[in-house]
């Protein structure tokens, strides 16, 4: 099978499409709505750095869409179109099909249609997935809008198993435009993606208590990554969203200072450019 | 330096941006203007696929970016935004900004504001990126609308040497909207594309003659890659434009099938997924 063999089985399992041009030009092309604003956000999954080949072929391509789509949920938008970018060893053009037909199985479910992408041999399995989403003009939620006062709101448990499939928590971000004054996804940890909320917010936050995952630790649940839950902030007077759980709040302080249960926590989550060694 | 600190200073260096909201969220928002059709290509550039360390960082920037305009060329775009993702060794933060440097310097130069994008680390050097440009409603040029009498044109010279910087055709792709029947990137080579061309059109093409660049042979100029020039049709009442030469002309025949000066000319070009072992 070439190049365009593959990209023409790929664009045909793609379906029906909102795109004006989808797979198969240089570009393809989309004709925005008027009123609305365009929501963007590009995620890598690498091999060795984000997963192992103990990963199913067809979970790495639902992984890879689902963590854009996260990006996508926390700012409230409604999937519209996506581009992968994948490149892997030769011979591997099983895996490719395996992959797309993870990704193009979410891609279907949430409205995020295949618009194109890139195919290109590498030695480790890399990819990039890249997702418009799109919102009512101005309704975008931001990160830097919590205020002194404002509740804070987790969806989910945390310290989840990076191995289970994420859910993108789409309609919960739909839910929340015009309501919460901040939201993030917790794709770092939340000690760190709390963190950047707060500084971007120019705020700090009190951290009571937290919804800890069955079988997993206060540590994992404050410190790991990849849970893909959205962590928002909602003026005193909402109570908490179906499925969320109130866990501190936002207070007057050093810009991006958190305490947990009196004492500071430091952003220990993870920073792909930390040094660690 | 940690992730937060390098965002920040490619963010600063990326200056004025016509986003609603650039890099530092978890999407970047961009507003569409009215009576316009968004383009979007994706491109990826791998060590030890596309690229060697021989490649100064900044060149590869400038490089990772160039390839993507180009396909914003050959649908007669205007950019307006890009993404980009990259990967690379630990300790490479000097190699990163210096990336940023040619990206955003060939960035500034074209209009496409740099609005995120995503860093990690792998064992290679990756990086994929996205660029979004803009046509007035309608007015793309596609690569399936080349017609049995139409003259097929082609930018610059071919044959030239991987090295050399890549010039985006922005300005030719734009004046060529509303003239062009059809248009695509010279990115795998003239006999894979122009084969591309035809096949898409449902027509087949002779070739009479090619503009070779200085020191390269007619090999090269039928089969390399990495050109980057246009490759176009144009009803034959049109002259060449400036820059451009005359190359053969649209037949009927069967779709995807070239002719050079009476013989079949294979379609060689690099196909990522050919096997060639």
């Amino acid at each position: 099978m070439n190049e365009l063999e593959l990209i023409e089985r790929i664009r045909k399992r793609a379906g029906r499409s909102p795109l004006a041009l989808g797979i198969g030009d240089d570009c393809a092309i989309f004709r925005p709505r008027g009123g609305e604003d365009l929501l963007f956000t590009t995620d890598q999954m690498i091999e060795g750095t984000h997963f192992t080949r103990s990963l199913p072929a067809a979970a790495a391509g639902e992984r890879a869409l689902a963590r854009s789509l996260s990006d996508i949920a926390a700012m409230g938008g409604e999937p519209r179109f996506c581009t992968a970018a994948l490149a892997v060893p030769k011979r591997h053009e099983r895996w490719i099909e395996e992959f797309f037909t993870g990704l193009l199985r979410l891609a279907k479910r949430t409205g995020a249609a295949l618009a194109g992408g890139d195919l290109a041999h590498s030695e480790k399995i890399y990819c990039d997935v890249m997702v418009c989403g799109a919102v009512p003009r101005g309704q975008a939620l931001r990160r830097d809008g919590a205020r002194p006062g404002d509740a804070i709101f987790v969806s989910g448990r945390l310290g989840k198993s990076w191995t289970r499939p994420i859910r993108p928590r789409l309609a919960l971000g739909i839910a929340l435009r015009g309501r919460a004054t901040s939201c993030i996804d917790l794709s770092d940890g939340l000690s760190l993606d709390l963190h950047r909320l707060c500084a971007a917010s120019g705020a700090a936050a009190e951290l009571a208590r937290l919804p800890v995952a069955n079988g997993s630790t206060l540590d994992r649940a404050l410190h790991g990554g990849e849970d893909y839950e959205l962590l928002f902030t909602l003026p005193p007077q909402y109570a908490a969203p179906r499925g969320t759980s109130r866990i501190g709040k936002i207070v007057r302080g050093a810009p991006g200072a958190v305490n947990f249960r009196g004492r500071p926590l430091a952003p220990r989550g993870y920073d792909h450019f930390a040094r660690r060694d």
